[in-house]
């Protein structure tokens, strides 16, 4: 293999090049296919490199390189009043949602459409449905841009969750130009997104100052309520790095998934949200913000997450005898069925089931084993010490 | 300084004892004072090393070298019913009340009584309560023995607790012999404390089978509404390795501690405790535990005890700008607090304030400064990111 394209791409020498792929920082980012077939080959980064984002996806294609810059991460607040104040500053900020899914950048490649998730891999599963789903022409009239999305619904590989609906469906929240990652302005975004026909991470205002803050507790007020992850705020212009916070539904249903897999998650996973209802909890009490929670309900439903989430697990493994999380997923080519199911068997330990055609599309179940949870749950309920 | 006499009780070479040392497994276990005028030189294993337990303390006195075994780990259950089945069987099995304080051996040497740290430190202030309050008569009759008791009390440097009352006391759980770690029975253990007036660590009762799960649990609920640790279960002839068992309490109360200084603890810490919550959640709803606590009731204070930790570190950092853990200890002679500054000091970040004398007694502040978590919260107060 050449790494040549890589090295200009992203101004190295090729023996560099070469170096990050020994080193496991360049790694494939594709299998190929001919459902691929405009690429050649590709690359992604494994980790931050100079000025390239983690995540980012080189490709060759007849000849010419394709860059598509790693998404930026988003900073998180716990305490929203007082970074609006020091972030933003007089901005004019727009408060927009934060869709639970999974990260996926959509570009075009040759003549197709490519869906690349956040760590950089072209997935056949996501590609497939943004092909049924997003309009080309947008590519025609912004060749150099990506679409910046989150994918989600119950027919996830990744994030399960009946608040966005059964079918995988794409929520746009940037629009950048995928070589520089400049992003196009909140408006300007709106207006592609309405001219194109794209769902929208929902924007529920544009605001700054003190009506931001007022404003924001108000949105996340109603999230809370039903059932949805938290907020964006990102300065209009774009020019600024965007700031996440998320809803106390949110974090206590994190945590119920970090319990369920206590033994497998990292233990920063359930720390750090549960102290974001500390920090949540102070806030509101300091702001008199008129909470749909009272402190009792914030509490009881903090500690239901938690116990329900280790004894789900205990009765999983108690009368199955082991743990599984699974995802059912619908594909109208069985080929690439088949090709998502290599790509998937490279990056996790996982096991499928094929549950064959209905309404025209292919049916597979796909199952993550949670070995280490389960073990650790099996030896307890035997009589075991911790 | 010569090894030899850490040589010979630990039968290695003098040259292996010396490795040790270097490789600080090794540690010096006392500041040399007139107050320890019994103890010409002390050393403490950091880790197990062969058969001897972390925490075996050596020292030369007179002479002669005095071994103290380390206290063996207690096993923890989190679904005792099991447990008592494969662990106990036929057993009879003493449940004993669980103190939450910290751990002490206290031995006599030469002329006078030693207190000694879970570590295997002489701790000033222990031993001067210790030569307080424990018969020394008992040493005359049982010279190699070790009383393993657990110290409690607000006074504490550790462990502050209000259910034990104001003074430092101790609380005998196990006689040993020093040397060679064994224990006696249960009775014989009843019986010296009653000889010689120690305080123990309460015995509830004496059971087997089914009968000793159902007065576990009974225990259980009782300790639990009298805001106490909880239950270790001893085979009475104490052949078999005693087990652990907390209450809820117990957990919410760590997990309050844990949670106000998030960023500073291990996360392993607020982990463990909070999945300790399903699975007795789990054990009681299938045993049909009579519990004192409802299932709605468990997550408040679950929640609760989460929420208000970090709540009030926050207002605590926002108020006067710090976090502290703060002990108040009381000592009789003035060059024993002198000492129990200078041993303080060479094992953790601390500030003392002296505040004078009072009934007889020179009083001390003792303060930890919490760093970590104080930085965290102050940053995000301020409106930083995480």
């Amino acid at each position: 293999m050449t790494m040549k394209f890589v090295a200009e791409a992203l101004s190295l020498s090729e023996p560099a090049a070469r170096r990050l792929y020994r080193r496991s920082i360049l790694k494939q980012a594709f299998l190929p296919h001919p459902f691929f077939s405009d690429i050649e080959e590709a690359y992604l980064l494994g980790k931050k490199f100079g000025k390239y984002e983690e995540g980012t996806f080189i490709a060759l294609s007849g000849g010419k390189a394709y860059v598509v810059r790693g998404f930026p991460k988003i900073k998180r607040t716990l305490v929203l009043s007082e970074c609006v104040k020091r972030h933003f500053q007089d901005s004019e900020v727009a408060v927009e949602e934060k869709i639970n899914g999974y990260n996926v950048r959509i570009v075009k490649i040759g003549e197709n459409i490519y869906a690349i998730t956040r760590r950089g891999y072209v997935c056949p599963y996501t590609t497939e449905r943004a092909r049924e789903l997003i309009n080309v022409e947008f590519f025609k009239d912004y060749p150099d841009c990506v679409l910046c999305c989150e994918a989600a619904g119950l027919e996830s590989p990744h994030v399960q969750k009946e608040v966005y609906g059964e079918r995988l469906d794409f929520y746009l929240f940037d629009v950048r130009n995928a070589k520089t990652n400049e992003a196009f302005s909140v408006q300007e975004k709106l207006r592609i997104a309405e001219e194109y026909g794209f769902r929208v991470a929902e924007v529920f205002g544009i605001w700054e100052g003190e009506e931001l803050v007022e404003n924001s507790f108000r949105v996340i007020d109603r999230l809370d309520r039903e059932g949805r992850e938290g907020i964006v705020l990102k300065d209009v212009e774009m020019k600024k790095r965007a700031v996440k916070y998320t809803t106390s539904y949110c974090n206590c249903s994190d945590l119920y998934y970090g319990f369920r897999y206590f033994n497998d998650l990292g233990r920063d996973f359930t720390l750090t949200r549960a102290v974001r209802e500390g920090f949540q909890s102070y806030e509101f009490e300091k702001l008199g913000v008129e909470e749909v929670l009272s402190e009792r309900e914030r509490y009881e439903r903090l500690g239901k997450a938690i116990v329900e989430g280790v004894v789900d697990s205990i009765k999983e493994v108690v009368e199955t005898g082991r743990l599984r999380e699974r995802a059912r997923l619908r594909f109208r080519s069985r080929e690439v069925m088949e090709l998502f199911i290599q790509h998937m068997k490279r990056l996790a330990p996982v096991r499928f089931e094929y549950e064959g055609v209905r309404d025209g599309y292919h049916f597979l179940i796909m199952e993550k084993i949670i070995t280490s949870t389960a073990d650790r749950i099996r030896n307890l309920v035997s009589g075991g010490f911790w």
